[in-house]
């Protein structure tokens, strides 16, 4: 097979960059593949952990020549780390992100690199742990990547990044950015908003409970926990740049709630026990659909 | 080692109860275990899997000649339980339960069996799965048993009782039902009730989304999936049976979100960041204290 790239180029080694570049060498072994990250402390850990043949002090150097170069940093820092660069892009070369809304991204990176090749992409993959230690290379095997390509972008193209996020074992969609930034306030954004509410909620009942919440969290709350660990800096920005969607689920959401909370006050416990059974059929179709494992507690020891 | 107890019943054979039965044939391996279910079905499966030594068809026979008798069904089946077997029981056994909310489940144990000896418990430890296969022997390994025996409680039988516990590998607690009860509604039943409103949330957007909900999960959203799908009859009990103390967190809960929805509306990242920071240190403590796994991804496949 004649290789898609041969270099590419990562902005942001964190979680998803690290693991980005840890499936290209495992998949693609003969790309020749440049990274930058704005934190000295993780350029040092990067080039420690060899993720990428080159770690670059600023980001023009690491994408000059670069056929691919795929922005893996918060949603907030887009702009000028584009701006950065963009006199030292290569001619053809295709821009691409990882982030977690799409209709703002291309927004931003449309104004910053005009005339770019521009491919938005969002693979649907990570766990709570940040930075270049917590990648793993298969962290996109099996899970969802969205391309959401503006009109008129050249289908080449977006074969090719589909093609490439096929080949670090991701399944490709592909949608207009504002379709994927409904989808991902209900699927993503909700989620992570709700449970950083309930954990801070938990956190000042401390003072009630005597540490009691930390000690007993296994009951539910520490699967909370989990997902409110995720990367602060870069749920801020996911919130403030999908804005509208995740108000409009948010408003669902509190409706809901606020009928269950009747429900409870005023001892109505068929509503409860319909609206729980309807609940289970749909963990059934996450398994099915391969979304998920149905191992009892996934494996945590016992 | 003296054995603690020559025979225990356990009545209703689904996660809990059948998990209690394999762990105490793992490490009391000289109990004579009798049980019951109120279904036929989890009856034979029961027998089939030879959970307890002896599968009654009434609890009435199940509790005959036992020392201690574990009521392991909804909190809504408490009573007429109690009911149907309270002139079977042998005099001085102890009745025991390991319902989720503890103060409505004592004062209903009190009223059905005067002058027995109640402990009630609650294993904080489960999964989303039900029913006798779901069970397994290490569920209450390192997780934590907390005993609520009401004031004048004989303390060897209290002593007991958390020897027992300690026996299938759990960490055990004493508190006062009431404590116990706000606890949980924070560690425990906020969560769900939260995350079965978010799943019933999600469910109502799949006709905009086509099937998007669940194939674009794991953005966070089939965390939630997992513990929506708990069982539905117990957690109506619970919240029925906790009103109190749930509609207080909810309240609590309810302002803290408008207050995040406020600050995502007006675009104040600041404190976005502020909070969605401070919640990362609590899931540091929950795994520094042992009660999850910081494993990436708690061992899913990938």
């Amino acid at each position: 097979m004649i290789p898609l790239f041969s270099s590419v180029t990562i902005i942001g080694l964190g979680l998803i960059g690290s693991s980005i570049a840890r499936a290209i060498r495992l998949h693609m072994p003969d790309v020749r593949l440049s990274g930058y990250d704005a934190s000295a402390t993780v350029r040092a850990r990067a080039a420690e952990l060899s993720l990428v043949d080159d770690v670059a002090e600023r980001a023009g150097t690491a994408v000059r020549g670069s056929e691919l170069v795929i922005l893996c940093v918060p949603i907030g820092a887009m702009a000028s780390v584009a701006d950065s660069f963009k006199t030292d892009l290569a001619a053809n070369a295709i821009v691409s992100d990882v982030g977690s809304s799409k209709a703002s991204v291309a927004a931003i990176l449309r104004e910053a690199l005009p005339g770019v090749h521009i491919v938005p992409a969002h693979p649907v993959a990570g766990t709570e742990n940040s930075g270049p230690d917590a990648g793993f290379s298969s962290l996109f095997q099996g899970r969802w990547c969205i391309l959401t390509p503006p009109e008129g972008t050249d289908s080449d193209i977006v074969d090719k990044m589909s093609q490439f996020w096929r080949g670090l074992g991701a399944n490709v969609e592909i949608m207009a950015a504002e379709h994927h930034d409904l989808v991902l306030a209900v699927t993503s954004h909700l989620p992570h908003l709700i449970a950083y509410t309930i954990v801070g909620t938990a956190a000042d009942m401390e003072q009630v409970t005597r540490g009691e919440v930390i000690k007993f969290s296994a009951g539910g709350f520490r699967d909370f926990t989990r997902i409110a660990a995720s990367d602060p800096t870069m749920w801020r920005d996911i919130f403030l740049s999908n804005r509208d969607a995740v108000l409009e689920m948010l408003q669902r959401f509190t409706e809901d709630l606020t009928a269950l909370q009747r429900a409870i006050r005023w001892g109505d416990g068929t509503k409860l026990f319909d609206l729980f059974s309807r609940t289970r059929s749909i963990r059934r179709s996450i398994i099915e659909q391969g979304q998920d494992d149905a191992a009892a507690d996934f494996g945590r020891r016992h």
